[in-house]
């Protein structure tokens, strides 16, 4: 899968999908792209970057929502056993899945950042013969892991765009930086990579997802409308007693938990815009006739901007507390994911709507996608970017969609992977003007 | 109404009707006995006894649900002006509305205390034409304020006791303390004659009730089952705001004080036995577009141990510490009444079935209540006397009801007044002889 | 105060200042406005207007939130003791207190309607001698009644303008309807006036707003905020008995109502636009130690367009009526207030903006309310006219406020009555032109 | 372990040991003892009783907590797999796992039942080497499934009385039915046996626990306070969507359930006697960021009378009601396990009092259990055979233990299978005096 020379565009095409075709075959949930990353660094090796890995590019305290160890580990061995390459697995190992190629130039020019995610999620895929993945045979075989989110498709598109861009260095101008991040889902991952100083020094900042309700040959030149939003894991730890003789000596975590759920969706909604809340999953007590001992739950919030979303978060807290002290116990509230909301800067999304309506398979550049949009981690990287004095932008490549994103039947059209590849082409090959012209840095 | 001289018992029965009549027309609720402990006090002074009154027989520190100061002033006042001593009535200004009468008999012997209860209840009577003291003139001319328990009937018994006591010391023995004791309801008065020491040198403690589904003829010679029981309000502050515009900037006292009372409601029965709480009112907020800053909640606790009660109360402090908690508001909790479980003595049970056999209007003696009780401060005393070696017991003395206790058309059989008056000449006449037998003290 | 002739604009202004604090001294809520709409009566018909008055302009069935009987009649005493003319409080018995005059313009153009609230709010107005009215001596008279919301300057620049065009029928084109509406506070009496017909024929429609938050001098020329809202009342009724000795036989209606609150207040945001829900007043229980059997609440619902209200109202009644089944008891809902949201129409706005920018009292004009705006019933006006095609506006005359809406100090500065003047004189002196450029009609 | 001839006292000592270990390792729970009551079937038939086996004893409508075919089908096969007589096996397909044994005396007399429970519990057995089962080498190695309530030995003692019996037909009177009875954990199984008829013809019922937190030697000859209780399960259906975008589209299972939580604990108390309940299992969503559609939920209910059980189990049923109503979602409600209250009948325990007080292995015999005991279904078995007439006793076989019931190291001291035996043979040879004595049928 490996080349010693970066491809012609006519060899990528068909390149991208035996990539994502193989990725979405050996789907591998966040912080566990053991394989994944392995086949990104060797292919940005061969093509002449200069590679930073593992911990260099994820920090260990900003991690989010990390699997216990002894997933990591099995997972980690699978990969090897599925031909991971063990020289990278070494730097990945207890999920330091990152990757991060850099390539200069022959001219001057800024830096140029652009994501891409890698991370299947825990679904079952479809075993249905009319899901094409089935029928075609690339299916995941890994069960309960499946890319029902298309970043296979990302990660196939980066890899398309590494190998342009090292063919092109003579033409090209500035620094490009390919950050290959572990664990979006869950909006778990990308909090390590800035404070890995990921794009400290990055100028443009770009990214994009595939499908959200977007047709085929439409690309949005920037999101703004990301919803800021907080994981959580909350665990209440009571005491167990006998549910008929004894019940005045339990410590009853599932009322607890119901207290928690009732209030927690019960927070007063702002009047400064869109809040949500969410106890999406609960477990608690193990017998009819036994007085629950725990209740764990999984919560999400969510905001029209960061604010809204911290008051929820910091609402929500005191609920637990006050759940908690009512029954007399224990608990551990653990955050495993965050995200803010961001604007995509006004003047990339100009110029890529202007550079886009000269490619013929795009048929239509929107400047804002015109509906709910969930939440995305990449803005991180966006708001530390302008924080900087960049330019951020999150662009949409859409597509038809055999069923919705996170569905077990979800699959992309493929000519998507062309589309955003022109895309990134088009946009790579007008920057050295568009800075000039914006007098940027 | 007040006489030099004790009268015999032929004269009293009529005297008690006039005593009861008198004191149900002027109905005073608990803390508020100004012009019925004036009386009482009239009377014991006319017949010699020692009085004890007011602080000295009140512990300030432990008194409960006592009226804010501008309900005992123009209660003190309305006493005055109705026609109450003001010589005593300057030992209860402020509510301490209690009196002890003591009387030496000729004879050395052990010192009995029997007790009686003054307070009226907050209920409007009834205006009915059918309702006898409507119809004989003596319904309470104070509104909102009845004696539809029968402590003005207790009181009556009380000081025809104390006239019987007078005439008869030649023939008694031992040390006799009346104890009139306010506030009753709501289990408020009890804990704190205990507290300012009124049973520390009681030897046989004696104390009744009047009607209790028990039939007219029928006594109990001693309760055993009342339930434990703590009263206290609760007040959640938080904060309002605009519900439509800035619901974000409240702090929701009306969802603290619904998620409180479903958890309160919630703890755990004890395996133990009886347990009960109860949130009996509430009240929160002022507006239907202002989130509520406030909610006050009356609430009680029982238990058939006082073990039992103790631990209901734990738990609800802790709820009601949690729904504070979880709305981050402020909350403020005061007892305003307390009682516990208490055992009547055997051998004086035994005692007072053996000798109220020989009383012709008395039909039948039970030596239990078969049937659920509620609660009474009386238990403190009870309690106190056993703990210092002595033996208590709380009798019924049965009687028809026109309607139940606490109702508007509440009204005794005033020939019960006889019964308790016979039944109380009978136990007094023997206890030289139970002493001795019992070798008690 | 009532005049033969219309007075010229000098005139107008202190006479609408008299009006004001007469208004104010006098305040009367919702549907009780008996001696302020007998006095709008007096002077339309002393102007010349045609009236329609009472059940002409009120529909009987979509009134709500009318006050019981004995209050409203109660109320009407009081204002014919307060000099109403009983002429005219004989078609407002019973609380349909809303008035309508018309007027015809001796040249041809669409009938406009302007509509002006009478009506005050339950609040007792601050005795502070720092408080303007107390100092001016214009104070509410009426103990928990006050204009703190400035219908008394709507309707006192109601009052004036009736004068104007009575003034200029010579000049100016069309038909005129002065609609002088009861109870907008609690959204309660828009809806029958429209039920009623009375914009059945208005081309054009005009209304407006002291204050909200708008500095003096500026004008919104129109609002589109108005959040959608429902007013309702909820009783629940369970079953009474004693906590202590038999809870098992009551029906408690305060858990009813306590977990209607809990789930009132879950119900789920909308993903579509703001949506609110308050739980503003709680009363359940009598005493402490009886299970409660009743409960009452007052809750709102509101929605950023009238179909999220919808939607929370649905949910609304879902739980309610859940909660009255968990426990086996019966519930009411009232509705007791209601309005919708509505677009001012641009056309309209523009020629607001656009004439009032030749005042030089307006200092500015903005095009819409940047901020979050209550509920208003007018939007039904609005809307129904939109409905048969005509234009609608809701305009802000801003002010200085001495204490916000609502509050007990809220206080306006009178030179808002001028500017409200003004802006009405202006934008009816070009309605024939706006007519004839926008073909309207 | 079967043989063609009953064996003398001295033999079933330790074959009660072999008994009760075999079925400790093969340890089977409710409806799934296929091996269990075929091992019993194969002894009884060798014995020379009559037999009556499967549906002939177990009514299909009046099962309880039936596991799902596919765990059924797999037990079975286990248990032919592991030995189990495949002639039995086919009447107990589908759970119908009930065994009885009838034997006739040689001299007339009265129907004597005697039940014998056989289940396991789902627990996995403690793998520690102090645990006697592992070191002695007879832990379930059935994972998850463990005898840790004692079963294994009521099941070895029923063996063992079966012997006796057969070897003295010619001595004893009467007729004997040996009930072996399935799914007594979870009260499940009797009532399905009583609605067979299998003891319609029974005049004397007796049956036994061993351990209970009684002492080794010491027997109490009927227990009186059984607690009756329900098991049931509750499904709320809702719908999914979600939680960031359209939250408004769902309908919350978890919502509903944690109402249904607080709120089933909060049923008022009953002031007749102890009330229980207990939601002890909750398991609701699949993930954050959608809206729970379904909640599962385990409960029992519990009262100190069958008439406070079944008030608790309409009161959680309106609840539950409510709640789904709440929501505007699905739910269903299974029984799955129901048990009464039962008084052991008086002369049956003064008779076991006087005929043990001569087993000198016995120390003492209580007439009852003076602490909490749990719920039992034998109590459909005695109340049906008083409510014909009959007499029936519930015994406790006090014996050490290792660890509580139902905990992973529960451990009889094995001498309580001697001492159960002997109690029986003591109670059975006494039975032809005890009838004649209390001239009983």
């Amino acid at each position: 899968m490996v080349s010693q020379q970066a491809r012609c565009i006519d060899e990528l095409i068909p390149l991208m999908t035996r990539w994502r075709r193989d990725l979405h075959k050996y789907a591998e949930p966040g912080w566990l792209e053991f394989r994944t990353a392995s086949i990104v660094a060797d292919e940005l090796e061969a093509l002449g970057y200069e590679l930073q890995l593992g911990k260099e590019v994820i920090d260990e305290q900003s991690r989010m929502g990390v699997p216990p160890h002894e997933i990591l580990a099995r997972h980690e061995q699978r990969a090897i056993d599925e031909g991971a390459n063990r020289k990278w697995v070494n730097y990945f190992t207890g999920g330091y899945t990152g990757v991060v190629g850099t390539i200069r130039m022959n001219k001057p020019g800024p830096t140029v950042g652009i994501r891409f995610d890698m991370d299947a999620l825990h679904i079952n895929e479809s075993v249905d013969i009319s899901h094409v993945p089935v029928e075609q045979n690339f299916a995941s075989i890994h069960e309960g892991e499946m890319h029902a989110c298309g970043h296979d498709a990302h990660t196939s598109i980066g890899l398309a765009v590494a190998n342009y861009l090292a063919k092109h260095r003579e033409e090209l101008t500035g620094t490009y930086k390919l950050i290959f991040q572990p664990a979006e889902e869950g909006v778990r991952g990308a909090k390590s990579m800035v404070a890995a100083g990921v794009v400290d020094d990055v100028d443009l900042f770009l990214t994009s997802h595939v499908g959200i309700n977007v047709d085929l040959g439409t690309v949005v030149s920037g999101i703004d409308n990301f919803l800021a939003t907080t994981k959580f894991n909350v665990v209440f730890k009571g005491k167990a007693s006998h549910a008929g003789g004894f019940p005045e000596e339990g410590k009853n975590a599932l009322l607890a938990a119901s207290s928690a759920v009732l209030n927690l969706h019960s927070i007063p909604r702002s009047g400064k815009g869109q809040s949500q809340i969410n106890v999406g999953k609960l477990r608690s007590g193990y017998d009819r006739n036994i007085i629950p001992a725990f209740a764990e739950m999984q919560v999400e919030t969510r905001g029209e901007t960061t604010e809204i979303n911290t008051y929820m978060v910091a609402k929500a807290m005191n609920i637990i507390k006050g759940a908690a002290q009512m029954y007399d116990i224990d608990y551990k509230v653990e955050i495993v994911g965050e995200a803010n909301t961001s604007q995509s800067s006004k003047q990339l999304k100009n110029y890529i709507q202007k550079v886009l309506s000269d490619v013929p398979i795009v048929d239509k550049v929107l400047d804002s996608a015109p509906f709910p949009i969930g939440s995305e981690d990449a803005t991180y990287m966006m708001n530390k970017v302008i924080e900087n004095g960049g330019l951020s932008t999150y662009m949409i490549f859409g597509t038809d969609l055999a069923a919705g994103h996170h569905h077990e039947k979800f699959d992309i059209n493929e000519k998507v992977l062309e589309i955003g590849l022109a895309a990134y082409i088009e946009i790579i090959g007008g920057i050295a003007k568009f800075t000039i012209e914006n007098e940027f840095r």
